[in-house]
């Protein structure tokens, strides 16, 4: 493989020295850029684009042509997987995904099987070996899924919620047949992200967006516990350097201290957490990645810069930060203000590095 | 006025002794009770409901004879004083409430008053004093508002949101015109609680449904920081009782040392927090209410049971305690649910306080 010509994002992870503080963004190749929504007009759906490994190698590779990122991410979704399962992921206009063939009751748990990541999700490897080619070695590639615990949400509640009062009566009433479905995703998880490792994925990361729907017990026994299973079964060095993994729990941030200690590289700190709040408690262990609210992305390019510099700020001198939004980019986002985020990060945190030690 | 029958909801609040550990839900009179929606067809709507205060007297007392609670709350909304600031309250049908008016811009924002609590309110104070009269002493009258910055929310989105992009963008672009409109709130939920209290609300809770959605630094300037004015600005003394003052931001559990600060009686802990956890970090300054994740009422009873003593176990022997849900119960929840709940809360907390020394 071709070397790394920017390997800033893997040194930070590795919490070693860098010039300056990567950045990239979650979504980053989405539907705020025009020229995704031209690819995913051709491609004719999202799940069209995502399936076709020349068209996710597309729009993988808009965001590093307009802006200065420290990494790409493969473009997919965090439900690939239920949907090699056989659930039949689909988008409704306007809604978020939804599965034609819920898990709702004991039979269709008994009938689960981790997909063989060669078979169903054989577009999502060659999407990786695409994307990696057409990189040739720019910067690293993350591969992605969502968590047991996220995927399982998604597939006995049937879609998003704003109580997920489906998948919360399984836990709390059937919790056998919860943790059977955990295990299933668990492992299948584990098989797929190896998959993409082999395939070239250089960083992985785990999305438990919906974790923070647990209680503290809760996240523990059914979030938390699985994605250390995965983490534990990941593939951990590559092509002769160490694939870290990051994990990222939306509304996790009451739970750090656990999340640092399954074994993961980095967490993923959403907007609401301080992140020097949050380093002062696990930053010995992990490194971060965060975490402006991507909300900030709305206001003038001069807010835009201040609010970096308070994150870049937060965090402090020395290494381990990955700069990120908290959550992904909003499809109303202005590409302008992704511009003035990526440049003011670059520029402020490498003149941090020179007006104070390291 | 009667003498309190039952005082232990105050008494907890003021951390003194108590036989057994209180118990109340947010939106115990509500839809998952079929006699409210009797009422609630015989008013018409929710709001028709809401302003009356017949009905509103009526509804607020149904689960007191259904269940063993140690309080009522004031039937009502949590957006009474937008509405009465003209900006026109409705409730599309299957959604949340929303606004016919928002305020979007400066000139929306200049002509925002504090309303009298005598004058567009006054059905509010009415209901009040004849659910005090109804009540004849039972249980203690909690009154309540929505917070400055939640009154905001809803007043710059127009209604709920998933991402408040509307009030975002207005908070980081435009942040003296959010800062205008919670000055005014502050003043008028003030007024207004008070207002509640001389009309006989026994203890006040102030709802910040959505000040989780801000960063820490955010919380602070544009939630915090008005509550603050709120609580300070409070009546702290009626009918020779002192009045307590209970703040609940869901999604706050990072921020409980702050909170514990201003001057309230009691934090609300949403579900997400360990209670002890909770407790070892503010419970020598404020008394704690909650917090059951809601979704255990889908759960069989024994499950209901359990679930609700390791609450109480996590808070712990003493006082200061009061049992709530984490957040309003769903309209999906059975009543039986809730009658095995409080009685498992009495039962309980009343064996633990003769098994171990208070």
């Amino acid at each position: 493989m071709t070397p790394l010509e920017n390997d800033t994002f893997l040194r930070a992870l590795a919490r070693q020295p860098t010039d300056y503080t990567p950045i990239w963004l979650m979504r980053q190749a989405g539907r705020y850029l025009p020229e995704y929504n031209a690819t995913r007009k051709k491609a004719g759906s999202f799940l069209a684009l995502a399936k076709n490994p020349a068209y996710a190698t597309e729009v993988t590779l808009q965001p590093l042509s307009r802006f200065k990122l420290d990494a790409a991410i493969l473009f997919s979704d965090i439900l690939t997987v239920p949907d090699a399962m056989g659930l039949g992921l689909y988008f409704a206009e306007g809604e978020g995904p939804r599965f034609e063939r819920p898990v709702r009751d004991e039979s269709a748990v008994r009938a689960l099987v981790a997909p063989d990541p060669d078979g169903e999700l054989r577009y999502v490897t060659d999407a990786v070996r695409e994307i990696r080619k057409a990189l040739a070695g720019r910067v690293p590639l993350i591969g992605f899924s969502g968590s047991p615990y996220t995927l399982a949400c998604y597939m006995v509640e049937g879609g998003g919620s704003d109580d997920f009062r489906t998948v919360k009566s399984m836990l709390y009433s059937r919790p056998d047949l919860m943790h059977r479905i955990l295990e299933i995703n668990a492992q299948a998880v584990t098989t797929y992200l190896n998959a993409q490792i082999r395939a070239g994925a250089q960083a992985v990361m785990i999305f438990d967006t919906w974790g923070g729907n647990l209680t503290t017990a809760g996240y523990e026994e059914f979030a938390l516990a699985y994605s250390r299973r995965v983490i534990a079964g990941l593939v951990k060095e590559n092509e002769g350097r160490k694939v870290p993994c990051i994990l990222f729990t939306k509304g996790g941030g009451q739970w750090l201290e656990v999340m640092a200690a399954t074994g993961c590289d980095a967490l993923g700190i959403d907007w609401s957490t301080d992140l020097g709040a949050a380093r002062a408690r696990v930053g010995a262990q992990v490194a971060l990645q965060g975490n402006l609210d991507p909300a900030v992305l709305f206001a003038p390019p001069d807010k835009i810069r201040a609010e970096a510099r308070r994150v870049l700020d937060a965090f402090g001198p020395g290494s381990g930060h990955v700069f990120n939004l908290g959550h992904g980019i909003s499809q109303f986002s202005p590409p302008e203000s992704v511009a003035a985020l990526t440049d003011e990060v670059h520029t402020y945190s490498m003149q941090l590095r020179t007006t104070r030690p390291a």
